[in-house]
């Protein structure tokens, strides 16, 4: 079968290049005679790839020094985990602001381990799991007495993106940014601390990248589980067990690639691009085409829109799969189609599902 | 540069003709046309490989419907903790046996769930991290209150290994079996439950299997966060969040490997004419080569020995390398060499690698 066009919200798609040269350097990399997976994590050749990796991706994010680069395994959810246990405990608060599924994941782990408020909570009802804005800046309302403020930064089920970094008022910002790492320039230096399972932007499944400015690290408690503090992966490095040295090797590739690209600004500008087309098509539909997230908080990675019918819905995943455009069904809560237009997805890419979206809403009148 | 005689520790060889397949994969697996990496885990066709993986690993292990087989993340330094979390706390007991650095570390992290007792303490001097010897069945000393009893299958730094399955009275036995699971026939319906990190005999580093008895898993505690707590991960089968898909690929196509050419049975028969071929080479060197074990206690997967001098070591790791035999130095608190010989090791491997200490001997003499 001949590459597909992949919209799958992760594990998501890879740039094609990174595929061929992992594959061309499966049975010797390096020139060791041996795969990448094969060779001893304490041995030279993977410790530079390991520590450069950290150094590409401070590169890439325009990192200064005074950041550690930590990698760490269970993706997201052990972050949601990790976060408050480094910094809450008893009598202790933290913020998490609340936009979609994610974010609720995030701070429902996080009560384990103290108080938590919302400075905004964009639930459309209690209880229904709706999401479709994030908030303006005047409506954040902020604890005075949280050691830090967690938000997500988009809404890979809801397709929302923030589009601005909040202004915690001195507080540490810490960010989950799964689903949109990478794809546009950002000051990073904004936040004391982010992370972000690797399969959407950054490689495969099966490590999270962290990050985290040395004064917050210097504030994660002692003492914990060596798996689950941030201070034992910052004093080893995250080698004080064997990394997932496979997805670490891929990380360092879409690295390089996102380098050799332009970086942070030229991919930025093709997600730009990318949204323009998608979205414009949704817009200009007359109403075919129905987004689900509200306009201005529209995410440019995870387009999501409902045709006239669910049956039409299912017809258009059936028909896109037929012509290779493929994973585009929309998250199990939501129905409908959901597009996500990671960065391994090209502008070619989009142009021919545009094309493909023009021909299917003629052929298929509501 | 071609292929080499690979006796890293971990991560470890895999075999070649998985490698092969992983190559050949890369672009359009399962005729996807995508990676392995980039299909969604909510997918059939990853669902297909994951259910397939556990299925696959129960019945390479001979277990019976009545064993969960769970995927987890951080390797076995994750199940250190993980165990304990899930069945101790105020007032709860749990046996330890120390064979060697790995199990003192699994009871450092138990330490802090729970009152721990061992059974036997290896350790040639207290705080010498010096062992030599697994304790016989007469030696262990059980604690009647513990909730279950831990031990260690094979220790990896110290080349030592049970050669039989302790009977610890009807308390449910667990074991951490990282560095020798599936290098031989093991009754593995004796064990409540037992855990190993993939990268020695099962794929690369970033999944860790845990295989346990229903009846123990049902005394897991409820409530624990859902990355911790070994229900979350029975319940979704292990997908309450995105797995690390490419490792658990690759296990699938080890373990399909393993069942390719005659089970445990005819791999066992394998490590047991390599590790007899590789100790008689010791045996026979007039005490040129020096095993560390005792030889009752000698593994079949690290064979640790010394030279007359640190220099020799020394010129053997170069000397080898240059052979084409790479990896082969000792574990930095121990000296010496060490040749991991697992299960993609091959007989001819051995035999060429027998030939070569022969010859190193014949030419250097002590």
């Amino acid at each position: 079968m001949k590459r597909v066009i992949n919209y799958s919200a992760g594990p998501a798609g890879i740039p094609l290049e990174v595929l061929e040269q992992a594959r061309d350097e499966m049975l010797d990399w390096n020139n060791t005679g041996c795969s990448v997976m094969e060779v001893s994590h304490r041995g030279k050749d993977y410790d530079a790839l390991h520590m450069g990796t950290m150094d590409l991706f401070r590169e890439v994010a325009g990192l200064p020094a005074d950041y550690h680069v930590l990698f760490t395994t269970g993706g997201a959810s052990m972050q949601f985990l990790m976060l408050p246990m480094n910094y809450l405990g008893e009598g202790k608060e933290a913020d998490y602001i609340l936009t979609g599924n994610w974010a609720q994941g995030a701070a429902k782990e996080a009560k384990r381990y103290g108080k938590i408020s919302n400075p905004a909570n964009m639930e459309v009802e209690a209880g229904s799991g709706k999401f479709v804005a994030i908030p303006k800046q005047g409506e954040l309302k902020l604890n005075p007495n949280a050691e830090y403020v967690h938000y997500t930064s988009n809404n890979t089920v809801e397709g929302t993106q923030w589009h601005y970094i909040p202004d915690v008022k001195g507080k540490p910002l810490c960010c989950d940014m799964s689903s949109d790492i990478f794809s546009r320039p950002l000051d990073f230096t904004k936040f004391s601390l982010f992370y972000a399972g690797a399969q959407k932007n950054l490689g495969p499944s099966g490590v999270t990248v962290v990050a985290v400015k040395d004064e917050f690290l210097a504030k994660a408690h002692d003492g914990l589980p060596a798996m689950l503090g941030y201070k034992s992966y910052q004093d080893k490095f995250s080698m004080h067990n064997t990394p997932p040295c496979f997805s670490i090797y891929i990380l360092n590739l879409v690295l390089n690639w996102i380098k050799k690209n332009g970086g942070l600004e030229a991919i930025g500008k093709m997600n730009d691009k990318k949204q323009k087309l998608l979205y414009g098509m949704v817009d200009n539909s007359k109403g075919y085409y129905k987004g689900l997230a509200n306009t201005d908080s529209r995410s440019s990675m995870n387009i999501d829109f409902k045709l006239p019918t669910a049956e039409l819905d299912d017809k258009f995943v059936k028909d896109a799969k037929a012509a290779g455009i493929v994973q585009t069904k929309g998250y199990r809560s939501m129905g409908g189609i959901r597009l996500s237009a990671y960065n391994a997805v090209t502008i070619k890419d989009v142009e021919t599902t545009v094309q493909f979206m023009q021909d299917f809403m003629a052929k298929n009148p509501a």
